[in-house]
C-alpha cells in the first residue's frame, strides 16, 4: 500500500490488490523497463523444458537444515538452479492459458518478460561448477537480480487486470478464472521469493548480523504477540498522521500447548508483520469510521492462541462489519482491484431487508448432472497430503 | 439427536447428521416401512414429467402474503399441487445420479419409494377442483401423510451413507459428490417442509392458536435473544442431566440497525432454536471435557448482533477449538456420520507441529488446464440474484 493513501482500501479486510499504489507502480515499472531478450524460441524451449518437472515443496524443516551447521551452499545452489527456473516454468504455463486480451495488455507482457529474463538467468549456472567460489558469489548477485527484476511484480499484474477489465465485460466464470490464476500465481512468487531470500541471507556472508536468532527469514522462536504489537504501533502511527487519533489494543493471549508460557512459533516474521498491519489498518479505519460520532474509541481486540496444531490470531473491531453479500468479494481480485463507483444511494431507500430474502433451491440442469460425472484426477496444488505426517494416526479413518 | 445420546457427536460444531441416531432410526423405518405402489413405469413417467420444471422459490414476502388477509387456500392449493411435485421430482433425478451401489441400499432405496410415493399422492389433486370444500380439506391430509412418511429421512439417508462407506472405498472425489447430493438433497427437504407446512398451518383451522402473531411457522417479530435464552435452558437442561453441571451464558447484543432497540427480525423461530440448540450442546461439551479439572466452567459467549442487511450470531466457548485440518470434515456428511475410531496415540508422539508444515505450491498439469477451460453455464441453484433486490444500487458495479 503506498505511502501517500494508507487507509484506501473499500473493504474492512484485505484487498488482494491496491487500486491506487497498483497504477502508480505499473506506471513507474512501463518506464523503467529495460530492453529483454528473454522472448525468443530459445526461451520458450527452456520454459518447456522446465515446466515437464512438478516444483518441489520444502518442508519447513528442510528450510532449517539449510541454515543450520550443516547447511552446504554448494547443495543450495545446486537445488535452486533446478528448482527456481521449475518454479518459474510452472507459472509461466499458466500465463499461458490466461485470455488473450488480457496476455496481451502491456502489464502483462512486460510480467511474463520478467518471468521469461529470471529464468534465462537462472539457466546460465547449469553449465557452471558448484566448486567455483566466484560461480557461488555470481549467482547471490544473480539472485539479487531476478528479486529486484520482480520487484513490482505484484502492481503490475494488478494493472493489467485493470487495463483488461476496462475494456472487455468480465463474467462471473471469468472473474473465477483470474481468482484461480492469481491465488496460484501469487502464491507461486512468495515461494519463490522465500527461497531466493533465503539463499541469499544465508550465504552472502553478513547473514545473521541483523537477527543473530534467525535462520535467513525464518524465526525459530517467533514472539508472536511482540509481532503484533509491532505491527499495531506501526499502523497506529500511520492513522495518528491520518486522523489524528487511533484505537487502542486490548490483546488477549491463550497458550493451550504450555499453559502460562509466551507463545513462540517457528515463522517467518516478516511475512506475519505484513499480514497483522494490512489487517489493523483496516480495523483501525473502520473503527474510525464508523464511530466518528462517539465519545470514545472502542479498542481493536485481538486473541492470539496457541492449540496442540494450530496457531490463530482473531482481530476484532466494533467496525460496522462487511455484509455477507459482500464477503466473497472481499477476497476477489477482480473487484478489489477496481476503482471504486461513486455510490448514490440518497433517491431511494434500500430493500435489502430480511423481508426480501428468496429460497435457494437446488436444481436439476446440466451443471448439476455434470458435478456426478466428476472424475478423480491430480491434484492442482503440488503438496504431498492435506494431513499433518502423524504417524500415529495414519490408520485410523476419522 | 436421539434423547439417549444427547451429547454423543465427535466434534464441537453440529455434524449434519448423527450416526447412533441414525442407524436405530433407520431400522425401526426399515420394519415399519408399508408397501408402496409407486415405483412402477407410470411413477417415472410423472417424475420426468415434472422434472422439466424448475422449482420456483419463494420470497418472505411471499410466504407472509399467503398468510395475510388476502391470502387464498385454493391459490396456495393450486400452487403446491405442481411445485411440490417439481421440488420432489427434480431432487428424485439427482438420486438417480447416485452411485448405483449406494442407490441400492436398503436404506435409499426406501427413501427413494418415500419420493416417488407422495409424488404420486400429490398429483392425484391435478384433477381435482380447488373449488370443492372436501378437495381442500382432502389436500391437507394428504400434506400431512406426506410430512409423515418423510419423517425419517435424514437418519435413514445417513444409514445408507454408512451401509455404502462400510463396502465401499470412498475416494475424495466420492466424498465431494456425496457432499454436493446431500447440501441440496437436504435443502430441498426443507424447502419442501416449509411449503407443507406453511400450508397445514394457516388452513386447517386452528392456525394460530398457539402462536397467534405467527403467520404459519414465521414469526414476523421473531425476538432473537428469546430464542437464544431458550435454546441455552434447553441445552442447559440436557447437559446437567448428563454432566451434573453446565456452563453459564454471557450474552452481548448489538443492535446496529436500530442502537438500544431490541434485536427483532422475520424468521422461523423454530428453525433458529433448532440451530442454536445443536450449537450449544456442542459448546456445552467441550467445555465440560475441555476444562474437566478447571476450578469453575467458562461461559459460553453469545453476541448477537444486527445489521443493516444480516443478522449475526457468534458463539464462541474455552472448549479447546478445532484443529484447521480438521475443520473440512466437520462438514462433511462421509465423516461425520461414520462411527468414531478408536483413538490410540499412546505409542509415538505427534509430529503434527509447525515445523512439520511443507510449502503449498501450484502445479501446472492437466487439473489446472482444465481450470481455464471452464465456461458460463446454467446456476445449479435456483436463486434469482445474489444480490439483495436493491433498486438503488443495480446501475453500480462495486
Amino acid at each position: 500500500m503506498s505511502q501517500s493513501a494508507p487507509f484506501s482500501t473499500a473493504a474492512s479486510l484485505p484487498s488482494p490488490a491496491q487500486p491506487s499504489g497498483a497504477m502508480k507502480a505499473a506506471r513507474i515499472a512501463l518506464r523503467t523497463a529495460a530492453p529483454l531478450v528473454a522472448s525468443g524460441p530459445p526461451a520458450r524451449r527452456e520454459v518447456e523444458r522446465f515446466a515437464r518437472f512438478s516444483p518441489s515443496p520444502l518442508s519447513m524443516q528442510q528450510f532449517l537444515d539449510f541454515g543450520s551447521a550443516n547447511g552446504c551452499e554448494r547443495t543450495s545452489f545446486a537445488f535452486l538452479r533446478q528448482e527456481l527456473p521449475v518454479r518459474l516454468a510452472n507459472i509461466l504455463k499458466e500465463i499461458d492459458l490466461l485470455p488473450v486480451q488480457l496476455q496481451s495488455t502491456p502489464s502483462v507482457t512486460l510480467v511474463k518478460s520478467w518471468y521469461m529474463q529470471s529464468l534465462m538467468d537462472l539457466v546460465e549456472f547449469h553449465q557452471k561448477s558448484p566448486d567455483d567460489h566466484r560461480v557461488l558469489s555470481d549467482f547471490i548477485d544473480s539472485l539479487v537480480t531476478v528479486r529486484n527484476r520482480h520487484h513490482n511484480v505484484v502492481p503490475t499484474m494488478a494493472q493489467g487486470i485493470i487495463e483488461y477489465k476496462d475494456t472487455f465485460k468480465v463474467d462471473p466464470v471469468m472473474n473465477q478464472n483470474i481468482q484461480y490464476f492469481l491465488d496460484r500465481f501469487y502464491m507461486n512468487r512468495i515461494s519463490f521469493r522465500m527461497l531466493i531470500n533465503q539463499h541469499a541471507l544465508l550465504f552472502d556472508g553478513n547473514a545473521n548480523l541483523m537477527h543473530p536468532q534467525q535462520i535467513g527469514s525464518i524465526d525459530p522462536c517467533c514472539d508472536v504477540v511482540a509481532v503484533v504489537h509491532d505491527a499495531f504501533e506501526s499502523s497506529r502511527m500511520l492513522c495518528e498522521q491520518y486522523y489524528s487519533t487511533s484505537p487502542e489494543l486490548k490483546l488477549t493471549q491463550v497458550n493451550g500447548k504450555v499453559p502460562g508460557q509466551a507463545i513462540h512459533i517457528v515463522y517467518v516474521p516478516s511475512h506475519l508483520f505484513h499480514m497483522l498491519f494490512e489487517l489493523f489498518k483496516n480495523a483501525m479505519r473502520a473503527t474510525i469510521e464508523y464511530q466518528e460520532n462517539w465519545s470514545s474509541l472502542s479498542p481493536v481486540e485481538v486473541t492470539v492462541v496457541l492449540g496442540n496444531e494450530d496457531l490463530t490470531i482473531k482481530i476484532s473491531d466494533r467496525g460496522g462489519g462487511v455484509p455477507v453479500r459482500q464477503v466473497e468479494r472481499l477476497f476477489s481480485y477482480m473487484y478489489s482491484t477496481a476503482p471504486r463507483p461513486v455510490m448514490d444511494d440518497s433517491h431511494s431507500a434500500p430493500l435489502a431487508l430480511s423481508t426480501d430474502s428468496i429460497e435457494k433451491l437446488p436444481v436439476f440442469n446440466k451443471s448439476a448432472y455434470k458435478h456426478y460425472q466428476a472424475t478423480s484426477e491430480a491434484d492442482d496444488w503440488c503438496v504431498p497430503s492435506k494431513e499433518p505426517k502423524n504417524l500415529a494416526k495414519q490408520s485410523i479413518a476419522i
